[in-house]
């Protein structure tokens, strides 16, 4: 697999520096990957995600089928050109949005057959369609169509779901290794404006071959060891991957159960493999998961939360609304080193989010990835330094006991 | 008034240049101000409006009053210090909000009686109230309250409205010089946090003299000459202004109205004045005004219009989701220095505006306020080369002849 590389270094029990390449670049790990489900982190221009010191960007392979049609991302050039960012990318399949968002959805073994909410559109969500979504729109790494069920569901019902996606990622490994073979199928020919750039739809543009690209298996089971034990050697025993993702998890399960998981999947998952933790975006989980071992975070969370006026801090989760900080000229925390901490006060930063100005969850978003990927930059200068265990150990102290109230594990608040 | 000054340059027919002094910089006109309502303007930085050229922003007295409330915009610094705008700032009176947005208002002699639409309060805004709100505010350029009438009223509805407005005036002005002479009343002592920085509410801070500002006056008079002349009349005689502003256009009528109304004003104004029209923010409706003598402009028209994916372009607006953007590389225009034209395509933008991502109106509105702020560019650099009458005579009809269909006065589409 051309341009995919892991190599690790420095540890501290199961936490570990590494140093992940793609062909857009190489990723030091620990790191969180902000989410631009639509190819653009929400509200946020791609510069900012850069200088927030992000290394990877997810987009959302179910959205951009929808919107604009994974054959018309091709067409303009591609996931990156698309995006304007030029740095490793990854797509989720979109299982979750399949099997949450869809009005209508039906579950078989050939796939999920779902209506599209925005205009009843009928679709099929095989894992060979979703094979040829991914490679159409080219992001670096790709992940496997995989079955979704309910947090909390029974030992019977998680197996199932858990056997059925190990065949699923067979199907697949064997239409992303037919793409990579035969080439792409054209695409539909689109016509451009006079003026226009021309569009990557012709044989002679070298568009029908595939970019490299690193298909990426996902570890489900819920939260039964065994289940997951058993999913991981099914993973392994069927290809040689370039990483692995562990999905299916802050879901609505006690943290415990969840940490509980990472302690159950890292010692079976290869050293020489990148781990992605699959949509887990809270400070407390991201350590907790370096510390078990885990590698690449995501999650919509800290955007989401933003947006509604939820903020990290050293010494936990805030409502930027409360009433006083409407006298509160102090940066909303000292050490981050966004611009909603370096410019602003928490005084301006409420008045923003109580007017409704569309700078406000701007900003906050802003926040909140960024005092994620601080974080894990902390952690990669832990662990380089040989102080990580006990550095997270008082992290994790100081921003426990300044979050007041329990936090769900969806993290709602 | 320390701090003010205007000096006028090169002209071409009532065309001209100047430069407007203000205690927080120089602006050169003419200009056009973006509007930032509550101390933001919508959706952007202020790095990006200053990037963006603009060298002189508004804010509205009635939201500031309602949210945060003057006193706390006094209280944290005052207007610059609270928006993070370190150059020259305007406010409006909010005469044109409280007439049309607030849920209950009784107008009388005395001033306006309106209820917040938020909470339902009652508040009195009269003449006086609005000086001390704007003098706590603290913007370089405070308007007058004047009293808004519907755009069509009939000669004699706009006679009473202009003579009240004049009479508004003298009392406008009479509580400014008060403030100026004797100081401001003490604000409420709001407590601020431990460790926050301590609030400008104490007379040792200050805090009681207010800035040097400069009141302007308004002329009204809807489209009726011999008002517009007898408004401009009473205002002269009533003080030396820092500036005049023309009012009450842009309301519905129609742009011949409009333009005749630019005709009437301008040889009876002194040419030692800025002449700030007031409202107005189509790029045509600016060179007009330019070619009639009108220095500085402002409009919210250009951020609402950009979020809801209206653009200016120089062959007329555009509507970024139409569907032959879809397939289109090209940048919005070829020469509009502002981000959505340099680093982004037509596909993207529409694509940003179809999924309702938040980056989409961002950028469009940056767009336009950094069209407009170009144009009043372009203007000076004419009128500084001595080509201004051709120039602009070109640039609107390639832009009309760009705009498929009539533009409405208020600029709906």
């Amino acid at each position: 697999m051309s341009g995919f590389a892991f190599r690790s270094g420095s540890s501290d029990g199961a936490a570990r520096l590494g140093w992940f390449t793609t062909p857009h670049g190489t990723i030091e790990t620990p790191a969180f990957m902000p989410v631009g489900t639509h190819a653009s982190v929400r509200g946020l221009a791609m510069h900012e995600v850069r200088e927030a010191g992000a290394q990877m960007v997810l987009a959302n392979a179910y959205h951009l089928y929808l919107r604009p049609g994974d054959e018309m991302v091709r067409a303009l050039g591609g996931l990156h050109a698309f995006s304007r960012w030029d740095g490793p990318m990854l797509t989720d399949s979109g299982g979750y949005q399949v099997f949450s968002l869809a009005r209508y959805r039906k579950v078989s073994e050939a796939g999920v057959e779902f209506r599209n909410k925005l205009d009843g559109s009928l679709h099929q969500y095989t894992p060979e369609r979703v094979m040829q979504i991914e490679r159409n729109i080219g992001a670096d790494v790709i992940m496997q169509l995989d079955e979704l069920i309910e947090g909390g569901s029974d030992h019977r019902a998680s197996r199932k779901a858990m056997e059925r996606s190990l065949r699923w990622l067979e199907r697949c490994r064997v239409e992303f290794d037919r793409l990579t073979r035969e080439g792409r199928a054209p695409v539909h020919a689109y016509s451009a404006p006079d003026g226009s750039l021309r569009l990557c739809t012709h044989p002679e543009h070298d568009d029908l071959q595939a970019p490299p690209q690193a298909l990426f298996p996902i570890v489900q089971g819920g939260t039964y060891a065994d289940l997951r034990t058993a999913s991981i050697n099914g993973i392994l025993q069927s290809g040689d991957w370039q990483g692995i993702a562990v999905g299916g998890l802050s879901v609505g399960e006690a943290k415990s159960a969840m940490y509980d998981t990472f302690d159950t999947c890292a010692p079976l998952l290869p050293m020489d493999k990148p781990r992605y933790l699959m949509g887990v975006g809270f400070p407390d989980d991201l350590l907790e998961a370096v510390s078990r071992g885990m590698d690449l975070f995501d999650c919509v969370a800290p955007t989401r939360m933003g947006r509604h006026g939820t903020v990290f801090t050293p010494d936990g989760k805030v409502q930027v609304q409360k009433s006083s900080y409407r006298t509160d000229r102090r940066p909303l925390t000292e050490t981050c080193p966004c611009p909603a901490c370096t410019h602003y006060d928490r005084a301006y930063l409420r008045h923003l989010m109580v007017t409704e100005e569309p700078l406000g969850p701007r900003l906050l978003a802003l926040h909140n990835i960024t005092f994620l990927i601080s974080l894990m930059k902390q952690a990669r200068q832990q662990l380089g330094a040989g102080g990580y265990a006990s550095w997270s150990r008082d992290w994790l102290s100081r921003y426990r006991a300044g979050t007041k109230r329990p936090i769900a594990a969806d993290g709602s608040t």
